[in-house]
């Protein structure tokens, strides 16, 4: 399994609190958890060449993480579609947090994903609706975090294919915060927390979530599909 | 469009608080609310024969809304049955809140449908995550409730076909309090909203969540569907 | 209610056998039937200023009807963001037949809306597999189309909300034919047939599901969304 | 993993066609090619003391495969009763072909699961609708099954969580032939195909189905749930 971790890498170099949390950006910090488990890990930012996304990378990788916030309009049209068409063709996609708003997320889900807000650094308490899924697997029934960003209801998606968590936060609001697509041969996990002044990606259980994630989102070796016309009929016509 | 309400009508008979609330019970209550906007409405409730649920009085019903709490038990099987069969025939149903643990709704559900709770008279919000579903007409973004009964996630239901409304509680719960059904030819929204002490059914926002509801779950004239040997075939196998 | 039928508006005045059944293009055959049932329509055409799409129109369109086909790419990516923009806001769109590979049907799903296809003229059986949703009204158990153009899966589209319809071909193939979907305020249904060299759309049935879909599409008045930073918030932070 | 096998085995023991096929049972057959999968396998069987379904059985089965037809009246109730249980707190279930009408499958599905036959040993189809799922591990994008009984649509279940399959049959119906369900912590894969007079369970890939079931199905770790009041309240309700 072949994870790669993407992030925007800005707030951590120009804002003082996300450079305390993450002295090397949270690619880092992510990256350092899913070797200690024992996944094959490669990161890329923003600007590394086509963002450290080539088509040799995306073909090597399994699973796509993505954090990205402040700089969404600097990521690439061309970059975009082809992640996208990786996607499509079976790659694990696992956008965190702010990503909702990411070019390449609003793309597969063709809506404006869109939401409200609060930073106040609230408490938020993520419920796991579906304890039987794959991506429960491991966690108790709820996550807390004691501080954090909110982000509240409507949030602008099409209805998951399955919703896994729903978020409480202190400020009245609620979320979808685990969100189950499938999209071509490509599955999708959006996940909520990832706040860039807050410990979010130095949470167990948050951690322990992104790596089912990633398990759940692994490509199948399915039918190769063919587009095209289906010449002679598969069934004869004759009669 | 014909409506019955089914009750229970024990709590508001036997307890100070819901007499006082529903003095001629929630069936009334809601019956009210339903013929001023036009509808044409039967009650029925548990004491009658056959709970008030007779075959004619099924075939005449369009949708059929249901409270039941503490006697769930003595609910005929048969009565059930019967109601089911109407609900997959066609006919519109609306569980109200403590109607999660009904019989029918189990039935329909095959699930436990259990739930966690409090009863401590806390502030519920109930948000709305479809803004362009039929059962959101008129509403705005919200529903605040100052004193209901809490109930929280995990509820052992089916994913919904469409999550139409997500509660907030006070105490930190979060809750699926909008669920749309298809089963059979029938549709059901199940509506968390009913707590027989609080004023539930006088609040103006959860009537008219029943009333779009209602509209919603109204019977469509269908194909007329066999369940039977296809003899002979519609294509010839002759070749 | 008011209704919008687009067209591409080339085969028609291209080539013989669609001229021959659409002299006045398939816009006005399917308009035509809608004024008969009571619809208010205006057509617009791809050879129009903006598409005849403009801003004023779209405001007061409550459901579009969609048919493209060589000429997807002539579609301005503006008049795409246009369309897109009113469909999240609300208006219903009713894409047809070649239509699944049309930019706004594209940018809507996510996906490629790829899919096998096959003209020989072979027999269609339209299986109603929802017999209680509200397209399904007045319909019977299939529509046999005698003589269409095939169209095969894997279609590549996000899993539909709801799937009302799977067609059988003559030659092999099955296809999702009737795939309802929510996206932003709006509802979306694909519909399969409507090969411009058949006469589909002189089909009684086929405009019978056109007339529904319409119907279920309207826009409803919900909830006005906001998407904007919350504060202060709902509830007091101060504990 | 601990695989259960449970078949009625009564067409087997009484008709030759099927004794032909299936010398010591369906269940011998399943469970053969399982084995030599890697798969921990036990059977059982409606004539064993409690259909072979104890208690101590259940608890050490992580998925159940079931093929019943002729005697599904002769399952008790109270081992449905305790078979659901086992799926709702986790265990995988895949009925498979006839199993559709089974107690314990209408029991989890709640409508009646009927649909329309024939028996003319004609052809099908099963098509993926859906390459990236796990089910389609290692498939083509079709199956075809030269000799079968035909199901076909109107098939009165809900609708699925996730459609992985749809057949064609040369008579002319479709049928959604793979079913993904999640119900309580358990997952549900109803597989269509096995009718006891065609050697299907011979059947290479449709025993790659069902081992992908298997694997799909197996339960998970995940959140020990708890429906109960729930007090002290988790936030303060003091204010």
């Amino acid at each position: 399994m072949h994870v790669t971790v993407w992030n925007e890498y800005v707030h951590e170099q120009q804002e003082e609190r996300p450079r305390e949390l993450y002295p090397d950006g949270m690619h880092a910090t992510i990256s350092a958890d899913l070797r200690e488990h024992g996944y094959d890990v490669t990161t890329a930012t923003l600007d590394e060449p086509e963002h450290g996304l080539t088509e040799e990378m995306l073909e090597e990788t399994d699973v796509l993480v993505w954090w990205g916030h402040r700089k969404h309009d600097a990521v690439s049209d061309d970059v975009v579609e082809r992640v996208k068409s990786h996607i499509l063709d079976g790659m694990g996609f696992i956008p965190l947090h702010s990503s909702h708003e990411s070019k390449i997320f609003k793309a597969l889900m063709g809506t404006t994903c869109e939401l409200s807000w609060r930073e106040a650094d609230e408490r938020e308490r993520i419920w796991i609706l579906e304890p039987g899924h794959q991506i429960a697997e491991g966690l108790d029934q709820q996550i807390v975090l004691e501080e954090t960003e909110m982000y509240g209801e409507r949030f602008d998606i099409p209805e998951p294919d399955t919703l896994v968590m729903v978020s409480w936060f202190e400020g009245g609001e609620v979320f979808r915060s685990g969100c189950c697509y499938r999209r071509g041969s490509g599955k999708i996990f959006y996940f909520r927390p990832g706040h860039e002044t807050c410990p979010i990606f130095h949470n167990d259980e948050v951690m322990r979530v992104i790596r089912n994630a990633i398990d759940w989102a692994a490509p199948v070796d399915g039918p190769d599909v063919q587009f095209e016309a289906v010449e002679p009929p598969l069934e004869s016509l004759d009669e």
